[in-house]
């Protein structure tokens, strides 16, 4: 049955207007003034957004962290990011070394399915590269449809990549049509600065921050930059934290070169000083790279404001505080790295970015949604309201207030980053496909409905001119 | 009666999908797939794109200038516009220090009223800061819908206004809700190498070039733009000719002060060697800013891509070679400064950027067209395409290969800048408030058809959140 | 009587080392170890440092501003330079719009003339260029040796020339030989901003550092360097008070632009936060451009180290408390501009910058010594401890503490910037020429002694090779 | 026997003038006009320099490399260095993982002992960082006077340290009062693409240019400027060669990191194109970093002029192109990197430098001697013309023009890299600690007259502020 969408006004990365959606066969058929509602179901939106879903780039779910798993998975992940706004995720696939690629692609499969709630795709960590991962990419493209490569530059002795990997992904990535992520800290560093406080007996998770100063994250930033210029390559920059990471990522594309940056919502509102809070609850605030100073916030925004930063990911990766990051508890090195970000993500962007002035209505959309959709091959099924899209679809109240606590949230872990926080702002009911995941605030949906994502190549959604000349 | 545009590929600054669009009283009412065309005439856009009509915001049509006045009137001048996919125009109501500023807005509307084909607006140039002035600016912005103002920074002693001025303007502006407008290059310096030219004997339109070097664009833009932060204000620079004032325009942003930067196609496909041409030719080549090195081009483009410009003007100001130009036959600084642009910018944007993989198809809509809407209080009536905006639509042709030339094009004048350029793409049919004014490659508008476009104030459309909630 | 320092240390702008020197007809004869002191008068340096004698480029002495004159005159102003010091200023020769330049010589001539106690020369504001002025300018660096030229960039409507004047002033500088200097503010902004203020009812001395914004100061910078660059000409930048100043400096150095950077005590040592002083005691601070807030201090002494600054000037202009800077009570823009500063620069660059680990100490003498010998002409006869050159000699006892107070301090004002300050190191004796000036902390010279300088053409004595070859 | 060098113009880092020098058992005793001759020999330097003989911070002497070893020993090295006005230099002492760094310094003494006709020192190659270094490391700098440690981040599975290797090492250097020296190229990147370079059959000299482009060489330098700036170190950059490198070098230090840069003759000189001669003649002018394009020329003079670069090093490391430089036929990456260079490092500077107006002439000796021998401990017995240093002389010809050849030269090698190029000026005698090794263009020194050098700390002789108040 088709339904349609009253009342509402229609954002998208461009536009704000009144108008009414038409949605059928889990499509939208029609936008326009007064639609008729024969024979179709009416929701009414008055006073609401009506936003294309959101698509969350960025979220570890059940994932292997530091002799621990990440609570929530892909059923309490996805239905949280439903209740959040969010109607895409891209989680990320961790390989092994000396493994068939395929294999963990298999892994990722087998945690999702009958699971996600909403639909889902996969990026593929690159950890070496060599011949037989050469040859197995063309095949991750072609029939996984999975056109992301993430490599690590942190994470020594365990996640890190040396330079000529991630040189060689970027030259192979370019010629296959897949851009290239990166997490960008200098691991070096970071190992022996680790060590040494340690060995200096500086335990607590405040050392979390100051062994992984920001200098060494746009040291790897740079670097990353550089190469992909040379390699005439692409590249995303995740959970870009500081001001000297988004300035290294501003001089490249000033430059010409092809780089996309990502921060994420704990960058934008929390700080340093999270880090500091007694009781080892500094642990809860223990994200790679480490929240900043806050005067980092402002360039943040600003580059977010000026598009040279792109995109908001939430780094989903959550861990309780007991049992999970209480590992820690004496040595810092060893809590769970990650927190639960996957629900908050769409609301914090709306309430701190566009009602303080920050960011346009229009321009939340694009960084929410639309952005991550074209980078990543989703587009345009996902990422925007239009005739002929998928009608994923957030009814949003823009004037609710409300506040952010782990009693309210839907995620599986024991406390929420930002308890307390006051927000405006508030999803109503949340559409995959023309079906509603959430609605008037409640779960309605189905686990398992999500389907599995197969992108695009990069590039094939925005950067050729059009499908009608090509 | 209504009418139903079928088969097209809608492009908007974020979207690119296939929709038929219906148009009801001037205004699109529904977008959608399959539409009904019962009772409708229908136009069939089968293989082309269905553009938001171009916004052009910088023209000066019969404008005054060194003793003779530009060829091309509101008649001749939005006819050519609208050949080239143009729908909305805003022109410089040049205005003189010691009288009323209505007097000279007066004297625009009687210029344009009766001649226009399609929709125009003025920004309003101040050449003098007073408690005159001052008291005027409250009925320019509410009454006469201006809400751009132009401060000069170069012709020294006839349009430039001193430094003091341009900051008391960015203070008004900012009160009153008004964008200001620079003509950024040091009038001063400008001034010497001019004469020091002339008395060394260098009288050849080359000359022009070589005493306004783009050194002096860079400093102006960045003067005027560190004046914009210290004033909280809002500055939009005109006509960006070079890599030194974009690069000032994307530190100011990166600094989070609030200025945008227009370029026009001359700068970005000509460069200074045209004004060597022999016989005089170069002075069809005369702007100012002048044309510049070969390499800035490279820089501008990759500016628009990165969002560190935003617009593109076409600077219309056309004189005949014979008869106006060669009023500066043996002294280059009595060449008329300007030249044909307001039929060409749209297409060249188009081949140029989209076809060469400069930009995507969606920046261009957004640089040609939506933009300057956004910038100048004209959007949501203009600079898109969606429900309930003004019917201005560009149906065009990306295939047809064509060749520029004074034979083909509508200007008034007897050259054309990029006589034989080859190009790709062209508008079809255009319609201005849903009535065709070309239609098959003919205009078949009415003189005087246009109507004046009184404008919000600035960010009024795209700063705050949006009507809903404010 | 020839004269023998023995046990010093010598230190020159690269060199430190123990040696003896001998003084013949006030000119160093003989470096060397364990000198013949026959026939010599023997002068013990001991545990001290033998520095050339302090070069000061920057002074105004019985200097009109602002309907009162500066206190301190060619006699008091040099005595208390020599105890603090220095042997050698060059004083500002302000001219007037449409008189002969010579008059204004004359007069700075007779102000100086049988008062001074050190060497002395002179620089020439240029307030308008014409022929008149051209025509006067060969005979000013000829006949004068004045070859160096000041014009405002503030002041407006009193000190300030346009930007032609300034663009003409550089031009003419680089065809003669003369070194342009610029007071970089922009001073339409600051009159606007000052008018507001008043306006607004802010009269208090703060209101002085809040109207005149540092962003003004580095606009002004960036486009003397600008014009400097054009005109292939050379810069000198007095009193560079904060970061944005210095960073242009530094970017125009690192593009090839002949620009050189003085800045002052008070900028390294005080901040804004002493204009708030109460009971009117910030107007003691009053100096243009304005103390800034602290964190330029860093910026600034790191400069230096890099060598991106490279003189101390003391900007001497000094009013008393009571009776002069009083003028300014109840309107901030009515306190005479300027402050003590000849006597304490010298060792305050001693205290905070080689005793606290900022500069070396060979650094040390080159920023208050030779480097302005250099480029104001007075090389090799000024500015370093050599066989041939003048017996201008400090020496200096490092380890002494003292407190700086308008107690101890010699000029004729009754308030001391640095009231209080604790500072290491003093001036034991000092001569020129060969002659005690100050001797045993006394001064023991004559008033009158002082000798113009007649100075050498910008470069001749660092730009080219040297005089053997060329 | 003393002697007394009449007539000359002494030349410091700071100072030009006439006087005579007397030296005493190898030292200068006295500077003076008109010394007595009495009982000494008398040089006559009339119109001649006597500049500080030149120190060369960077040499491979007997140095092994890809299967050979450069061709200079510390005899025929040595020997060329007088010739050229070299009077000491620094070699790098290459050390193997798992060996104690002892037998490396006792390698390299076996080497020089006996054979060096000038002063010497060595560097120290850190490949590897561990207890057992940093036990060692003490005695290295206490018992042997190594104060200067190399790290290479090229070379991959040769050389190369990983960055946890440099960061340990400037945090090492920091305690103990070394200076830290890096061969700044991202041997990664390199790696990849020789093995492309090669696999796609480009085996030509120039491809040695081409797979090491510009942007790694400045990516390494700014990746290094970072980590000094962490560990509060101290760096220095050996054979800058572009731009990007030395702009790297330039924002370190503007931010307060101490960073130096060393450039090279080659590099200030030469350029790729070089690399393009037939005949395998390319091989001629195989360095690493590379020749780079032309325009960085300009660059890295101004970085030297502005004090941006502060030395340059010969990087001297000389093959044969007959038997030595044809190991690479058919093979780039098998060509000896380095060429001959310690000879002419001197003349190339000054004829390039300060004939051509680049460079001031005490800018000159600063750059060829003065700053190497404070960076490294040398000074003030080496580096300087002042009583009581060490009579390291060079009486130096500006007028004399000659032709750089191989059949000229001193160097062992069958070529000279600047075959052919004119060059003004030539030392006519040099003298080490006051002996002549060098007499009117012929040798006259005494091999194995040359003494090891023991070298101070970093900041020893220039960061404190000097012997008598510490
Ligand atoms: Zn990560
Ligand atoms: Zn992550
Ligand atoms: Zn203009
Ligand atoms: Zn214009
Ligand atoms: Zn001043
Ligand atoms: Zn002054
Ligand atoms: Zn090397
Ligand atoms: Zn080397």
């Amino acid at each position: 049955m088709k339904k349609v969408i009253k009342n509402g006004m229609i954002v998208t990365a461009t536009d704000t207007y009144e108008a009414d959606v038409c949605i059928e066969n889990g499509v939208i058929s029609l936008i326009g003034e007064n639609l008729s509602t024969q024979d179709a179901e009416v929701i009414d939106a008055s006073g609401c957004y009506v936003f294309p879903g959101g698509v969350d780039p960025h979220t570890h779910l059940e994932m292997p962290f530091g002799g621990t798993v990440s609570k929530d998975d892909f059923e309490t992940g996805t239905i949280a990011a439903a209740y959040g706004g969010t109607t895409s995720i891209i989680d990320f696939c961790i390989t092994k070394k000396g493994e068939p690629l395929q294999n963990s692609i298999d892994v990722w499969h087998a945690k999702s399915k009958d699971k996600a709630v909403i639909d889902y795709g996969f990026h593929l960590m690159i950890g070496e590269m060599n011949d037989r991962v050469l040859n197995e990419l063309p095949s991750v493209i072609e029939e996984e449809g999975i056109t992301s490569f993430k490599v690590f530059m942190a994470y020594k002795n365990v996640l890190q990549a040396d330079d000529e990997t991630l040189f060689e992904t970027l030259i192979a990535a370019k010629e296959l049509g897949a851009l290239v992520m990166v997490h960008a800290e200098n691991g070096d560093v970071i190992d022996y600065l680790v060590k040494k406080a340690l060995a200096d007996g500086n335990t607590d998770p405040i050392y979390h921050a100051l062994t992984r100063p920001q200098e060494i994250e746009g040291e790897a930033t740079g670097r990353a930059a550089t190469f992909t210029g040379l390699a005439d390559s692409q590249l995303y920059v995740v959970h870009v934290s500081c001001a000297d990471a988004a300035k290294q990522i501003a001089d490249a594309r000033d430059k010409g070169i092809d780089v996309w940056g990502e921060t994420c919502p704990q960058y934008l509102v929390l700080d340093q000083s999270y880090l500091e809070r007694p009781n080892f609850e500094g642990a809860k605030y223990v994200w790679s790279p480490p929240l900043r100073e806050k005067w980092n916030q402002d360039f943040l925004w600003n580059a977010l404001r000026t598009g040279q930063l792109q995109t908001i990911g939430s780094d989903q990766c959550s861990f309780d505080f007991k049992g999970q990051k209480d590992l820690g508890k004496g040595d810092f090195s060893k809590i769970p790295n990650g927190g639960p970000m996957i629900e908050d993500r769409f609301s914090i962007l709306f309430s701190e970015g566009v009602k303080k002035g920050r960011i346009t209505l229009n321009q939340f959309v694009d960084i929410i949604s639309t952005r991550a959709a074209k980078l990543f091959g989703l587009y345009p099924k996902k990422g925007t309201i239009a005739a002929g899209v998928d009608a994923d679809i957030v009814i949003f109240d823009p004037t609710v207030e409300r506040t952010i606590s782990k009693e309210a949230h839907h995620m599986a872990v024991d406390y929420n980053a930002f308890e307390g926080m006051k927000v405006t702002g508030e999803p109503v009911s949340v559409l995959s496909r023309g079906e509603f995941v959430i609605r008037d605030k409640q779960f309605v949906g189905k686990v398992g409905s999500g389907e599995y994502l197969k992108r695009a190549k990069y590039g094939s959604t925005f950067k050729r001119e059009s499908p009608l000349t090509t």
